[in-house]
């Protein structure tokens, strides 16, 4: 096993012996602040090869290139869950979508309730969140993070075999829901801050795949509540058990 | 049920008919920032006593007063769950706290291990954090947050009834160890981002109060790891099924 400190995202094919180029930003964060020279290995990974050790054959602090010499690791990817959220406060919308990815969700989809106050989301500032999680954490994936939209409209285009749980001060755990129902491709639902109007907490009820679970006694935070029903999930259906 | 919106925490007893002092900030944040006048009805607790609806009884912006009108809530203590957890960097280390109390932890106990850089904590801010997060989750509990000990002095002090969970890359998930090991008294033990030194996995590994557990094949941070473990425990052992 080649010993690497330092793991990296690249958007380029990764094979044995395929050199990689660096941009400017990798070329300064890999030579310049971390200090790297020629000969030092680093982790590379694209989300779709598998994972790298890659040997640096030119150490320009602006266009720096790597080779990679050995697979260190398979792509490993998530299960099909995942995530629906309603964007909050900005720090606490970059720690949820840093946890998804940590938490092995395969996608991480903003979604606008009727008491969401953001309009818009930076989908760019989100991917690039979910991209360095992705490098901290070792996957080898990078799950995608799509554009804001409408609860409604998710809802009514929905795939009718994807199962929804969803956190409702409901009285049944989670642990009988999942067991109940079991595998195949799910996703988790987060509402906001003030919950969910009483519209859209009917309309959810009324879904035949739409699962109500309860998360304790107290009334968790949006990016609380993400992490827990995360952990809930990967524990009972996923790659935890 | 009287309604009331705002929760604060007060320092004071509480039961039907007491009248509360406010303090300085208190009094601004309620008649200052939040506008509420003589007869809004706010919701106190005080961490011994349960929930009371009281009635603003002098809407001074210096010096309020209210008077508990009728008891809303019994005091509901959390299990007999502590978080022991390496402090982190600023930011992640006041979400630790936060989070802890909203996944009602009774006490969080920072430790410094040998791979922790912190060599002070602010106690009374992350206490502070607690207490906030109590106000905002709804808990009439407010864990204590202690001050920061040696994790080398905290194990060699500590009691044998109660269980430690920890978070290895070991091989075991946690269902089956709190279902092997079942109730009483527990903490949770999160290592630093750089984990556990060797010396101190043996030192674990050796108690027969210690339990390694894994979560998952993905590299947690240490804030998430913290509620990722409190959910499992939660589920399995705590007040959440």
């Amino acid at each position: 096993m080649v010993e690497t400190k330092i793991r990296l995202f690249v958007d380029h094919p990764l094979a044995e012996g395929q050199t990689v180029p660096l941009d400017r930003d990798q070329s300064h964060y890999l030579f310049g602040v971390m200090r790297q020279g020629e000969g030092a290995m680093i982790a590379l990974f694209n989300g779709r090869d598998g994972e790298f050790a890659a040997e640096v054959t030119r150490a320009h602090k602006k266009a720096g290139e790597l080779t990679c010499r050995v697979k260190t690791r398979d792509l490993q990817m998530p299960p099909d869950l995942w995530l629906l959220f309603a964007p909050i406060k900005k720090a606490r919308t970059d720690f949820i979508v840093e946890k998804a990815a940590e938490m092995g969700a395969a996608k991480i989809c903003p979604v606008q309730t009727e008491f969401t106050n953001s309009e818009r989301i930076r989908q760019d500032r989100l991917q690039a969140h979910a991209l360095e999680a992705a490098e901290q954490c070792g996957g080898t994936y990078v799950p995608e993070v799509t554009g804001l939209e409408k609860l409604d409209r998710v809802l009514a285009d929905w795939d009718a075999e994807r199962q929804i749980m969803f956190c409702d001060e409901a009285l049944v755990g989670a642990a009988q829901t999942l067991s109940a129902v079991k595998g195949g491709k799910w996703a988790i639902l987060i509402g906001p801050e003030g919950g969910f109007s009483e519209a859209e907490r009917k309309r959810l009820h009324a879904l035949d795949f739409a699962h109500a679970v309860s998360l304790g006694p107290r009334i968790l935070r949006a990016d609380t509540a993400a992490v827990a029903a995360l952990t809930l999930w990967q524990e009972h259906l996923g790659d935890w058990s």
